[in-house]
């Protein structure tokens, strides 16, 4: 190897980015808490240790930054949400109840709400004080929000909501604060007024009085045990025509006055219903980073052990060879933690567009709110399959010892596994995604002069003309290795499955089409071009981190690991450049060797690359790390539930 | 669709297979206790209920029927491995724990033992009050078991071996049944006696006394909470030279003269070596069965789900469009169906292999032995990681309904994620498949004549000539849809793998070659190797298994759906087939769609597929599938504690 050894601190430096003083600030604090979960613990005892660990974040005065001046904060959004990321090191269920109760909860009634809600909600929700809940999901509709059944009918004799379950389908499900903790919550329901319905809206309906115990018209029961997440009280609510007064109506986006005249500032009623969910962006975002934290977590133990254990002797040295040295094992690892590093650059882009449109004096900005949404969108949906996939791997390289609670893989396993299915199920994200590079397209192929527009039209049709272009020619030569040549790669993967989706969905609009059908028939290539969008930003992204390192060893191993990230998503799509023209079957064998090059390029820096992370040690402990630091976790373990009990 | 609606027991006569008896006698008898695992139950409970299910198996009588004749049974090798499957339909951890004791603890003594200790002990052994564990693998070698590091020392005063563990890395780690119940253990140990070694033995010795506390010199521990199995007690073994008689010594492959001769009907230590672990066959392949039913079982639960659960709307009929019927959905779930009835029909042949070779009377057959080891070692790898990739691909089918302990996906994915590391690790015994294929072709080499040798190596090098011979292009050609060509697609593969990993195996032969260097570039080449033989293996006895299906309508669905395995992984691996000349880009683009259309036929019997396993109804029992057997379930499992703690 001719690169020389690196400082995993050089390399943490570039990772921590703009926010590294929050990073900083969540590793000094709640590193030195072990914030752990216990898998011996009852289901009741984990949610104890996470009520302490709320208290713990809300003493550290940090969800308030994110809130605005009026509250103390200053709308730092971007370090809110970083801090956030820190915490999926730790225990992902406090992750979860800090997403649920400032972001979820807290983020609503900022958003949703107006003045009247904010004065008197938003300093008990920043304390912890008013425990919430996020009231969407229903046990029917998960996906298909905008179908959700439960009722808010506004009764203008007494001025109040009478929110009400229709059926069992319309139970709110799986949500998050209800089963033990959560005294308020904002319920989605179908606001009805004057007997006509408004589509969905949000309402702040008390569901516990003081004492803890179930309002009445209100019953709530306990989702019971899960894979994962068991410190968080996920739970059932029903509502048998509980009343609210219309000022629970968070009314930003949609208003009932008195006496029952309902008025919004946006007409369309679809395009209120998107606008209010476009406030759940932030906990998209926010879920995409946790699960790479978590990603990042199990990559740095499952390095560590491989580049520690031995098995088998080399024939030549007599020695027993350590695992990593393999090249299987290194296949395993290391194109994963070089997509982790690509995710990681990627979403610290996205934290900072995120900052850009939300932070105090920040740019309203429609279309980039839109852009935001679907990038949000597609990154979520990779970075937490990417998650799912990655630590599923770190368990089997650990072999019996990864499946031990004690070395922590399977705790990781089991708590990001709902990653890919909450805040929006991944397959139906990508076609969210999908949708919109659609209408996106449309619209740049409506833009263009008739003329233009029939010649670009058969020029997408006429496939086999295509595949004799230059570009075809060109992408299939240059040289593998360069950046700008995996980014053509990219992008010709995106426009040409975004140009093959848009033809079929024009099929779906022709008279007589039926629309389920065509678009049902489509649906894994709509999938495969959002897949191919988001790999794009992703690599984009990440090309662009690479280059703005300054320290040029570290840029150097950087630009090593990007390009391993980029050949093996090449490698895993490589019958599709085969199949259209793109890579020739005599590259592709080239392209498969270059992955093997690159992997015992990066082996030896594979330790310094997990140590970049930058993740407390006590937050590593796994016996079979050699490290005991079992007993120490046990011990502070108890001192903590102690606490969180006295 | 043309094909008639199917009877699902029509089809599970066809799966039920050769030994449909012993499934039966398993449905009714624990069908009716619900053994299934709870997930509220703590370690110690959870341990509690399996001890119970072992003591209800022991009364079955069942784990009999697979000693000899002199032990009251008959031999039914088949019969045993066949019953113990079913299991994977309950609780898993009594799987395992049943596994340890009748499969690989009372295995060792039947296979390794001779009559004084079959005499003294397997009785016991069969009734379960001789609980005893299966100690070989080490805190540091799992997979290279030849180079265990406990050692049995052999002293001629006292007659006795002295077994000891000499350093932290020879514990033995993760030995079920040896935290709490285990009374003897099958121990592994570098046998030396006259001061040589000769290699790894087994011996049995006692680690509790009646009253269940270590003996002296063994140092027992609990390997704490795992991710899933949790009613197993796996625990950790260290002798501190313990004295067991010479006669402890499991002495059917070598043994100890009083004076401390050593003998052995097998010379070659090596040889020696892998003929006693050839024992261990049929614990791979009970893990395989086990491996099958789980991911039959969360098939059935997530294909139901599928076929009730509504979401958005279809904009024609205005009504909400049934999951299973989004070809994504489809996509997700049917070719894994397909694949895991191809897995079965390859396991009921491998299970009559083993009967065949095992059963009293059974022809004593090395080479025979020699292929059943490889195949099991094959379809284990292969069938657990379609296990792991299936039942994750379930509950992400599922939602968050998937991702609730009640509705049981959760468990059987952490049970059964372990698999692809224990009684083997995956890509270690996928390199064990390719050893042997690689030794079997080079023999087949050698036998030819020295004239056709040459030419037959020179073809398999000379790659582009063989590209352009006439089976490429007749491949390139035949009906997808076809099983001879499907079959011929596979054996393509595997054979065009197999040469060309030879090739580049005979370099690490040559003089002044780095042989761990060689080996280690040509891993990934090795494995597809390994994995294109087990998929033909698969496809084959797939492919038999339906043609001697007698009711049409049922032979013809089921022919479908092994065209659907088969072009389903003829699609995974498609770059492979472009790339090597056997498949035109324009043929993968119709392979691609031919399983798309194959989705559409057999979605309208996905139910009655799922149905044919034959699942007893209460181990279906998921709250969302709208069966409230949930509370059902509790309350018998209540009463099943009493009964076991009383």
């Amino acid at each position: 190897m001719t690169t020389p050894e690196i400082d995993p601190l050089a390399i943490r430096r570039v990772l921590d980015g703009r926010w590294s003083a929050v990073r900083d600030e969540v590793r000094a604090q709640l590193g030195q808490q072990r914030l752990l979960p216990d898998p011996d613990l009852t289901t009741e005892q984990h949610r104890d240790r996470v009520a302490h660990g709320m208290r713990l974040i809300a003493e550290s005065g940090r969800p308030r930054t994110g809130f605005d001046a009026a509250r103390g904060g200053r709308g730092d959004v971007g370090a809110v949400v970083t801090g956030f990321q820190m915490l999926g090191y730790g225990d992902l269920s406090l992750l979860v109840k800090a997403g649920v109760q400032w972001g979820l909860f807290g983020g609503a009634v900022q958003a949703l709400g107006t003045e009247r809600h904010h004065a008197r909600h938003l300093e008990r929700i920043i304390t912890g004080e008013l425990p919430g809940c996020f009231a969407m999901t229903e046990t029917g509709h998960g996906s298909d929000v905008q179908h959700l059944r439960t009722t808010a009918t506004y009764d203008p004799d007494t001025r109040e909501f009478v929110v009400h379950t229709p059926d069992a389908a319309a139970r709110k499900d799986y949500i998050g604060n209800a089963a033990r903790d959560g005294r308020v919550a904002v319920v989605f329901a179908q606001l009805v007024t004057r007997g006509e319905s408004h589509g969905v809206h949000a309402l702040l309906v008390p569901i516990r009085d003081a004492s803890g115990a179930a309002l009445p018209g209100v019953t709530i029961s306990d989702c019971g045990r899960k894979a994962g997440l068991n410190g968080v009280d996920n739970g059932r609510l029903v509502f048998d025509s509980v009343r609210v007064p219309r000022e629970n109506l968070l009314d930003r986006y949609g208003d009932v006055a008195e006496d029952g005249t309902y008025s919004s500032p946006i007409d369309n009623p679809t395009r209120r219903f998107f606008t209010m969910l476009g406030t759940l962006v932030r906990g998209r975002i926010s879920v995409a980073g946790g699960a790479g934290a978590a990603t990042q977590k199990a990559l740095a133990i499952a390095v560590r052990y491989g580049d520690l254990r031995r098995q088998f002797t080399d024939p030549t040295s007599g020695e027993e060879v350590v695992l990593l040295d393999y090249l299987v094992h290194q296949r395993k690892l290391l194109p994963a933690l070089a997509t982790t590093y690509a995710m990681q650059f990627a979403q610290e882009d996205l934290v900072g567009r995120m900052h850009a449109l939300q932070a105090p004096g920040g740019e309203r900005d429609e279309a980039g709110q839109r852009e935001l949404e679907t990038r949000a969108a597609g990154i979520k949906a990779i970075a937490t399959w990417h998650a799912t996939a990655t630590i599923q791997t770190c368990r089997e390289a650990c072999g019996g010892a990864g499946y031990l609670a004690e070395n922590q893989l399977p705790q990781l396993k089991a708590d990001t596994d709902v990653f890919t299915t909450f805040e929006g199920d991944n397959t139906v994200l990508l076609q969210l995604v999908a949708k919109t590079l659609l209408s996106d397209h449309a619209h740049r192929v409506g833009r263009l002069d008739p003329l233009r527009k029939a010649g670009f039209a058969a020029g997408l049709a006429a496939d086999t003309v295509a595949e004799r272009t230059g570009l075809r020619t060109l992408l299939s030569r240059g040289d593998l290795r360069e950046r700008a040549h995996q980014r053509r790669l990219f992008r010709a993967r995106e426009e040409h499955l975004l140009a093959g989706a848009a033809r079929r969905m024009r099929r779906a609009l022709a008279p007589g089409a039926d629309r389920f059908a065509v678009f049902n028939g489509a649906q894994d290539h709509l999938l495969q071009a959002a897949r191919a969008h988001v790999d794009r930003v992703v690599l984009d992204a990440s090309a662009e981190a690479v280059e703005r390192v300054e320290d040029p060893a570290v840029r150097e191993l950087l630009d090593r690991l990007c390009s391993l990230h980029a050949l093996s998503r090449l490698e895993a799509e490589r019958a599709w450049y085969v199949e259209h023209g793109y890579l020739t079957a005599a590259r592709t064998k080239v392209l498969v060797a270059a992955v093997n090059a690159l992997c015992a390029e990066v082996r030896p820096h594979a330790r310094a690359l997990v140590d970049g992370f930058g993740i407390p040690e006590p937050w590593l402990a796994a016996p079979m790390l050699g490290v005991d630091a079992e007993a120490q976790r046990r011990g502070d373990a108890r001192a903590d539930d102690l606490a969180a009990v006295g």
